[in-house]
């Protein structure tokens, strides 16, 4: 009998097999095949976008955040990467008989604090109260709407040839912080977790970007697969110059994970042509959230719908889709 | 130490101070403190409505429905009420491991079928799964955005003295369904579970609305203490006039329930203008849903944000908002 198992919600191949089997099969239309992370929707004279995140992270409060930061940023990205100024949220609890109102409170100050840092407005909301032993203290759901003001729409499905790849800083951040605080491993990990927005439209306004994403559940490796596989093309990764902290290449190295499939909350893959890069990664690295940013690959014409990582000593291989997650409720 | 109870996500009082005591302390701004099911939104030449609403629904298969066919018809009431089309839904699924394929995929149907026969349509989706025994099966988050076209934008805050207030059709169906169906007490109690928006553009197409507001959890009991309280009137019930089967009456007889804070999921309570009533009770009679519609009351100037029910022998009873809910997890 088929049982739905943790790989599923993982953002990997079993989720994808779930969309595209299921969910595609009965609810599809022009806007859910769009495949993107949000829908752009043209409301008479103006285009608006809409997202929906539910966040389960386990633990609630990790080094650097919170459910409740991560719900608020978590969508304001979702908003962003769509090319949408994120103006409006909705915030919908499943809160578990018991959770103590302090532990809420917490996370409805942080919630709000995430809201003032970026403007934007919880708008509506809905509370669900479930058993004891029938959740995990609080699940949060946000949904979002953000305007689009540019013209550039940027998408999955416009990443070309010859187009470089960006990255706006160190990965594997919010991974290797859930997972050091869940198995309480010692050493400095710190989720990444913060709003893209600011950043975002630094850069729509004024380089030519083809698309973006980020790369949350199942890392860059998840994200560039859905790329490559949308606008059908090879993505060439180059090893030595993706920013990966130290401590947790070495943590990677000693549970054999992938850094590539650890989930950001805070980066923003960014495709544009070779002659806007540099621009590009002069703008990042001038605020805050893009310090550390790189050029980290690029675009190719083959092979289809693959990424590949190339090393300096003419090493080889393939990056696969995440199968599942090796961190499940990592959002 | 203060502790998260069931009764604090039922719609009754302890909602409402969960929500003034923490929500609206931390995340007040215009838009939430209109106290209304959704947001109107004001994007730049366009009206919309946003809406959000998670289904927890236990069962999760009922006579007359499940909980796919309520999160889509759940989130389309909100934004009726409010007096806008519904146009796109958000579809946020919180699976437990361990679910069935199959059961999903019966739920999934259910919620194309219902988003064909309302003509909306779900535009963006997210999916969690969480480890067994952290949750229930199925979550489902539905947001929704609708757009308004009629210039009557009824509120639960213009109820005012001299108004007629409508129902269109039996009360407690869908309170009656799910304990009947969770308590296996034999008897046809089935679900109203449907669409609110055809009959309510009618409405709004034709008779001067103040307020609409569809009574769910806490039935009309909390409905329209939430509306007097917001409008700051008096609502006095006729207790004879109330459409309540009789098979329900007597199963809340038997259990000491109270059918007015039974919950619905097809029922809009209208208030409007005495001299319009008529004209709206015909309206609401020539469409499927309002073949039982009834006047069962009036709005007046005291006792200020208190409801009340007489009957024709000279009683009469406050009306209370219901502390919590006698069933959890109702929607």
């Amino acid at each position: 009998m088929d049982i739905i198992t943790l790989a599923h919600g993982a953002g990997g191949r079993l989720t994808q097999k779930l969309i595209d089997n299921l969910f595609k099969k009965y609810l599809n239309n022009e806007y859910l095949a769009q495949g993107d992370d949000g829908a752009v929707l043209t409301i008479p004279k103006d285009k608006i976008v809409f997202s929906t995140d539910s966040f389960v992270v386990s633990p609630h409060f990790f080094p650097g955040g919170d459910i409740g930061k991560l719900a608020v940023y978590g969508t304001i990205n979702d908003l962003a990467v769509m090319g949408a100024k994120p103006l409006y949220l909705s915030l919908g609890f499943i809160l578990e008989e018991g959770l103590e109102i302090q532990e809420l409170e917490l996370i409805v100050q942080s919630i709000a604090r995430a809201c003032q840092e970026t403007g934007v407005k919880i708008v509506t909301g809905d509370t669900k109260v479930v058993e004891r032993g029938k959740g995990d203290k609080i699940y949060i759901n946000t949904s979002g709407i953000g305007v689009i003001n540019s013209s550039l729409l940027p998408s999955g499905r416009k990443a070309s040839p010859g187009d470089k790849i960006l990255v706006n800083g160190f990965l594997g951040d919010h991974g290797a912080a859930i997972l050091a605080s869940r198995e309480n491993i010692q050493g400095e990990f710190v989720s990444d977790c913060a709003p893209l927005s600011e950043l975002i439209e630094l850069l729509l306004k004024n380089v030519p970007v083809h698309t973006l994403r980020d790369p949350s559940r199942g890392g860059i490796a998840a994200t560039l697969n859905e790329i490559a596989k949308q606008s059908n093309v090879g993505i060439e990764l180059w090893e030595e110059v993706i920013p990966v902290r130290r401590e947790i290449r070495t943590l990677c190295g000693y549970l054999g994970l992938d850094p590539l499939a650890l989930a950001n909350e805070g980066k923003v893959i960014v495709i544009l042509p070779e002659e806007a890069a540099n621009d590009a990664i002069k703008l990042m690295k001038n605020h805050p959230l893009g310090k550390n940013a790189a050029i980290i690959g690029e675009v190719r014409e083959v092979p289809e719908g693959t990424v590949y990582l190339k090393n300096n000593f003419g090493g080889e291989r393939v990056v696969n889709m995440p199968l599942g997650e090796n961190l499940p409720r990592i959002c």
